[in-house]
């Protein structure tokens, strides 16, 4: 049995990272093959890409940047997520191709063309798309409160100005509307069960009622 | 007036590092507008990516360590080459495509095809090929010889076994054979002085006369 990819996307503070936690568990009592991972990171060489690229300083070339993020995916493809799949595990991914595309591409790039071309070229040479995605969505307002709230150090991205992270969410609507079968929406501005339960219906009804 | 993309290839020990500062300060002395650069490398970001691809100890996957390269490479041209080439410089580049297709397609990757396809995409997408390369050969005893009479610390690379080297240096035959137009084989098994005017004159010869 081949395994499913699910990815969690949506700007900072929309609960992604809680949320793909909590599936986790739940996926862990039914007693599923499941894992957790997250990017940027999710290997070794991958992670030391992310600080690289989240606090290492340097000012890459736009372009240079999107491919060190794939750099980045593809290790984290070829040696953890794919190897996952082909031992038929759930994959629960908190960011994928979408965050790469509404970061870099409608974010800092601006939804230039050639940008977001390049990125779809960098995401078929990956050649690994997921099964299902969920787009976590909540007022900005609600999201930048979080975040705040939120201990740690602060990435390049959390330094940029609003505009840019208005950009980024837009970006996220524009991915659903290109692509309705694998893409689906999440109210995130709710409470933490609620979404729990709608998350977990969703993903149920999606991989594995329409895959019998 | 655009600029020439020279790229100087060849395995370790060839010569490669002399003779393109040979050709640099010779251009520099007739007056010409020349830059000299090297891969991997060349930008700050890109100098960090080297130095974790060779030094860093990780296991990236191959494609990953592959796309490692040219995300270097990317911002390499992006933020050098590319500009120096648009203000008419000559622009001399220690290592570049070929390095990647010699050492990981045919070296590490054994000249898998589905490899060597995913490197040509790869450059593809950087959308940048060099307009002479001077492939540097003389015999593997005389160019190990040379490696370990050098300082410094041993990359990677120079610890793999001499198989791995073989299959590298006939890559790089292999390359002038698909590239017969835009690769010239330099002898390099000889005095340094008389590499250095055979550089020059075949340089000059393909670059500046069948340009006029």
């Amino acid at each position: 049995m081949a395994g499913y990819l699910i990815t969690f996307e949506g700007g900072e503070g929309a609960g992604k990272s809680t949320q793909s936690k909590r599936l986790y568990e739940a996926f862990e009592r039914d007693g599923r093959k499941v894992l957790l991972t997250r990017e940027p990171g999710g290997t070794k060489g991958a992670e030391a890409i992310r600080e690289l690229l989240l606090f290492g300083g340097y000012s890459f070339s736009l372009r240079s940047e999107i491919m060190a993020h794939f750099t980045a995916r593809c290790d984290h493809v070829d040696q953890i997520i794919r190897p996952a799949l082909s031992q038929g595990y759930i994959v629960i991914c908190d960011r994928y191709i979408d965050s790469t595309l509404a970061y870099q591409g409608y974010g800092l790039g601006k939804g230039d063309q050639d940008l977001i071309q390049y990125i779809k070229q960098l995401s078929h040479l990956i050649a690994l798309q997921p099964d299902l995605t969920l787009v976590f969505e909540a007022p900005y307002d609600v999201m930048r409160e979080r975040c705040h709230a939120r201990q740690g150090r602060v990435d390049r991205y959390e330094q940029l100005d609003e505009n840019f992270h208005y950009r980024v969410l837009n970006g996220f609507k524009q991915i659903m509307i290109d692509h309705p079968n694998r893409c689906v929406r999440v109210d995130a501005y709710r409470d933490v069960e609620m979404i729990h339960q709608d998350v977990y219906d969703i993903v149920s009804r999606q991989l594995f009622e329409s895959k019998q």
